[in-house]
């Protein structure tokens, strides 16, 4: 195998950096772990435990120090899973769409609360930030590992491959509430958000039906990753509420 | 005035930093800006309308370009307003109460969401993350100021203090919702988040109301601003619910 690289977007692997995405990266994709890298002094029961996969699944673990300070920035790392990239088809009923998205953190957030509110399917529409990054896959705490993520050059790309669905962009300007919007919804939605700084253009309010956040006149708007928890949250909760409803009216049947 | 130092928890004043939250510190409390610091090649309409306020309100506005790199850290920083730290009385219905909390950045993130969704009480209780600490003041982009903001010094402080409302700990391990919980919930409130690694303590179970956000077992938790985003959300949103409905009742009798 060549020697690792810096990570660069136009490579074709990257890193799960940390413990906790090491081994998330070796539990639900083992198929796509190149290689494990540990520091030297590394030790302790989660090592022992990845060592133990590792040879379990035949994946070769080696020390590489060098690297792993490459990665880790100001905080300590110890470990590494070398990832192949993969852009994964979206099977799911429930989307959520990043248009434009550029924090790193921000991406790595919403992979890890879209997978706490069980939305397995993430689409990133271009030019955003990589989601393959590697401050990605920590920020996500592995996340990443256990969701479709697909990238797709534009918005249209993305309609012609899943524009089959109800589209909710997430819009200041709208006059339906989240609220509103979500007791409408069934199980079958995409949620669409737009950049940290600009939002979604105006075009998106003609797609589906936009939904506002409500919020005070006294912020500019909500963080990003937070505006998409709460939009996941209240489409989730909506959905399985009638679930719930319609089970209990044919229990009284 | 004496000459400003680094930033340091025992100080009696601390630091805004960046053109948003200088401009919110002078438009909310100026009467806590003891003076306004701008780079030497600080320029434009935004640091315009900084001088025109520190005109208007007598605030001293003076270069200092090395107390503003020590503030910044990685990124440029070209204003910060130097305020007095207030602990200032809780006086809303709605508190949200952070328990040991330790991330700059979840602290400032929770002020901005709170604020963004109408509530303006924020205790937190110590040993916890300074809330006076400039990267906090920083990512709540302000709220700071709007917001008001008091440290305890226990728990037990707090319900001396604000102790005579219902009482929402946030835990895992309750059998309540968030939903159940919130549909019981009047305007009067206080929810309760623990540190972002452990929680809160057991004992908490036994306080007030206990809610859980549902989640799947795929990950381990949420990230602890997210989980308060949807806490505020899901009790603000509640509570408005109701209010409205006892308008409808009310129009049809």
């Amino acid at each position: 195998m060549p020697s690792l690289e810096r990570y660069q977007r136009k490579l074709d692997y990257s890193y799960a950096p940390g413990l906790f995405p090491t081994m998330e990266a070796l539990l639900k994709r083992p198929e796509t772990v190149r290689r494990v890298l540990v520091a030297e002094k590394a030790a302790g029961e989660g090592i022992e435990k990845l060592r133990a996969l590792c040879a379990e699944k035949a994946i070769r673990m080696e020390t590489a120090d060098r690297v792993l300070r490459n990665l880790s920035g100001k905080e300590n790392c110890f470990s590494a899973a070398v990832v192949r990239k993969e852009n994964r088809p979206l099977t799911g009923d429930r989307h959520v769409v990043l248009h434009h998205i550029s924090d790193h953190g921000n991406l790595g957030t919403i992979m890890r609360t879209a997978l706490g509110l069980g939305i397995r399917d993430l689409a990133v529409i271009r030019p955003a930030a990589d989601m393959w990054d590697p401050h990605v896959i920590r920020a996500s705490m592995g996340a990443a590992f256990s969701l479709n993520l697909r990238e797709y050059p534009d918005f249209d790309a993305y309609l012609e491959d899943c524009g089959d669905r109800p589209l909710y962009p997430f819009m200041l300007t709208s006059s339906v509430s989240l609220e509103e919007g979500s007791m409408r919804a069934g199980n079958r939605f995409a949620l669409i958000f737009g950049n940290e700084g600009t939002g979604l253009p105006e075009a998106f309010a003609a797609l589906g039906q936009p939904v506002r956040i409500p919020q005070t006149a006294d912020v500019d708007s909500l963080n990003l990753s937070i505006a998409a928890a709460i939009g996941m949250y209240a489409f989730t909760r909506a959905v399985e509420q009638k679930a719930r409803r319609k089970g209990e009216n044919t229990d009284g049947e």
